[in-house]
């Protein structure tokens, strides 16, 4: 049997390439960077005024000056600032010529029309922001493999730059076999169940950052599973669920060894989830799932989705780990490394876990549940106390006490 | 001034209704459900194998026994277990009536065509799922409010649900007010910045599982505004950034007056993001948000999310929190409640966060490096040690150690 780490380092030893497309900054939000990004401009892009106040020559501080204009952010001043004078000037607008400090409202008392009368002293710099001291032109604003959230989108916007190269999202075609699938909404006949493999799997390719390509459920017919194989041919990625044990793969076998493929059947020491198939053809990886729910979002998790976010360039393609509280103890016969779903929640500042649900792997239930993996290791029986956790869905937030809470530590 | 937890109050005080939509799972993903869902049938739907087998009389083992037929999953079995007699069984297939036990492959051997000696004993009911036992029928599934995931979607195909009603996206219209302001792409004149904030505020709103409607940057001109204003509240929100400060937003107050609205202009103790501007017209919240683009995004964070959460009916709508160790410390002066930026990695199963870059409201490349805030409490001078992070970014995988690591705790 291969460890985690074994079967992990099989999968991520082939990464197939993967394109660059331009997308505007509406289209790249949430989308992975595939270009280092320098600024083309500076910010500010000129000497602004941090402060409402009046720009003047710091050497004329304390003193009664001359007003000789207003300028507002988005004015230009027409006046250069020269001794015994002042700018008026907003937050944001250009500081003019000749001044070197801007002094705020507060120093400042009225000395009759166009006079001020200024108190306290200035240094030169004081509230200007200089030119070029936020980003300077060419510095590094972004570094390529990063997902682009809000603030990358904002940084880019207030660096002058409306579209980026953004990693092309692989296309995974899913193909879910088994005699027994029926389409949800259907209704079943007997010996029928509702697939749902599918469904989870093209959910769990979108939030990866890839695009879900449905081939449907494929009748366990060598006909029809090598048209339904033939055609994710043409995607990136292959993931197909169901019938990964040996034995009763043998339709599935013999259409991929006609179509040039050998598949691996592994055993991976986990638990749920020991089975997995996998496999290249032309560059393209193929995955072979098995077809109980819950091992087949683990192994997707633990398996498919590294190799999903390495195509995509993210140089940190696993998921998110986290320390939580357990909430009680959880026992086991020691055995294979197991996953565990837990529930995060928060108390105060801490973040709980609490066991989901059923945890044989038909518990499905679990799976909507839970937020995460906590590992139980090889051969333990028991995790308690601190523990880290896998988060897979970062919509936790509060459970007991729901509301805001910064009473910080 | 007001505290956060006031000005949170005042504006969590309104939250105006949103409709309900039917999506198809694939357009549900990732939205908010706005019903409480229950299983229109049981599941498993009749008794299933649990292991490949012999689906045998318990009483009958030891034994050696007549094979009657071969039931995979997707078939039906067409005979009755009756004494003497086993039926062939895989992994999910229904167990035929008569038989109360499935028998591993593993304990059985060969006796000849069509008989199989069973060794060991075997318990009534050993290695059967029972019908229902793992979703009863009309038990509950998914509550109103729970965000999609992946797992979600699962359960939802498993239960055999193709569509369910979401909480519609509320649509919030975005204005940036401001002169100065020229479109990402565009060149530079004297005077002139990029305009971002509307650009970071449609992906924060996208983010929040609402709909941006871009309105543009609009002239500080009371007619540009009035227009603008009025099409923003067909909205069902409405965020204008720029001149919040007090004394330099005269025509949209005058503006807004016009249109029939008395804004409240806050000073929130916090920073960066002290000023806060926000009014209610017609049923339609409308904030408006600092210029400054950390301010601005600070403030939508702490203000506009959890409106906007609410308004989609999750009841834990505060973005969550963690807890992490900071590197090395941070001292400031003693003043208002500080949102310091942190950027989260792992090493090993510990969350560390180090403060990213210039924690200045200028800071705008801050926004984009950082995960989350840590919160520096009103009048504490330093931060250190074990801090708790708002995590509005959960994108942070692994640090130094990019690898998988699961030598859990």
């Amino acid at each position: 049997m291969l460890t985690i780490e074994q079967a992990l380092a099989r999968v991520l030893a082939h990464i197939p390439p993967n394109g660059a497309e331009r997308a505007s900054l509406a289209e790249a939000h949430g989308r992975v960077l595939a270009e280092d990004v320098v600024s083309p401009g500076e910010l500010p892009p000129w000497p602004a005024s941090a402060m409402d106040g009046f720009a003047v020559r710091a050497a004329d501080v304390p003193g009664e000056l001359v007003i000789l204009e207003t300028v507002a952010a988005g004015g230009v001043p027409r006046h250069r600032v020269t001794p015994g004078h002042a700018t008026r000037i907003m937050t944001g607008a250009p500081v003019p010529d000749g001044a070197d400090a801007v002094l705020m409202v507060e120093d400042s008392e009225p000395a009759g029309p166009d006079r001020v009368r200024l108190g306290g002293g200035a240094t030169s710099g004081q509230h200007i922001r200089p030119q070029g001291s936020e980003v300077p032109r060419g510095a590094p604003v972004l570094s390529r493999g990063r997902t682009l959230g809000a603030g990358a989108i904002g940084v880019l916007a207030a660096v002058g730059i409306p579209a980026v190269q953004v990693a092309v999202r692989p296309k995974v075609g899913i193909l879910s076999t088994g005699d027994e699938l029926v389409e949800p909404g259907s209704p079943l006949g007997p010996g029928q169940i509702h697939s749902s493999n599918g469904h989870a799997l093209a959910a769990l390719v979108r939030e990866a950052g890839a695009h879900p390509v449905d081939l449907g459920s494929i009748r366990d017919d060598p006909a029809a599973l090598a048209a339904a194989f033939r055609a994710a041919l043409r995607c990136d990625v292959v993931v197909s669920t169901g019938g990964v044990s040996v034995g009763d793969y043998d339709h599935v076998k013999d259409v991929l060894g006609e179509l040039g493929i050998t598949m691996d059947f592994w055993r991976v020491a986990m638990k749920p989830g020991k089975p997995l198939a996998y496999g290249v053809l032309g560059g393209t990886p193929i995955f072979g799932l098995p077809g109980n729910p819950v091992s087949c979002m683990v192994n997707f998790y633990q398996f498919v989705r590294p190799v999903l976010r390495s195509m995509l360039g993210d140089p940190t393609p696993f998921l998110p780990v986290i320390q939580a509280e357990l909430v009680g103890r959880t026992r086991r016969r020691p055995g294979r490394p197991e996953f565990i779903r837990v529930r995060l929640f928060r108390e105060g500042d801490v973040v709980r876990a609490e066991v989901a649900g059923h945890q044989g792997s038909a518990g499905v239930l679990s799976m909507a549940d839970a937020h995460g993996f906590a590992l139980l290791p090889e051969g333990a029986t028991e995790i308690a106390g601190t523990v880290a956790v896998q988060v897979f869905d970062p919509n936790f937030q509060s459970g007991k006490d729901a509301g805001y809470r910064w009473s910080a530590p």
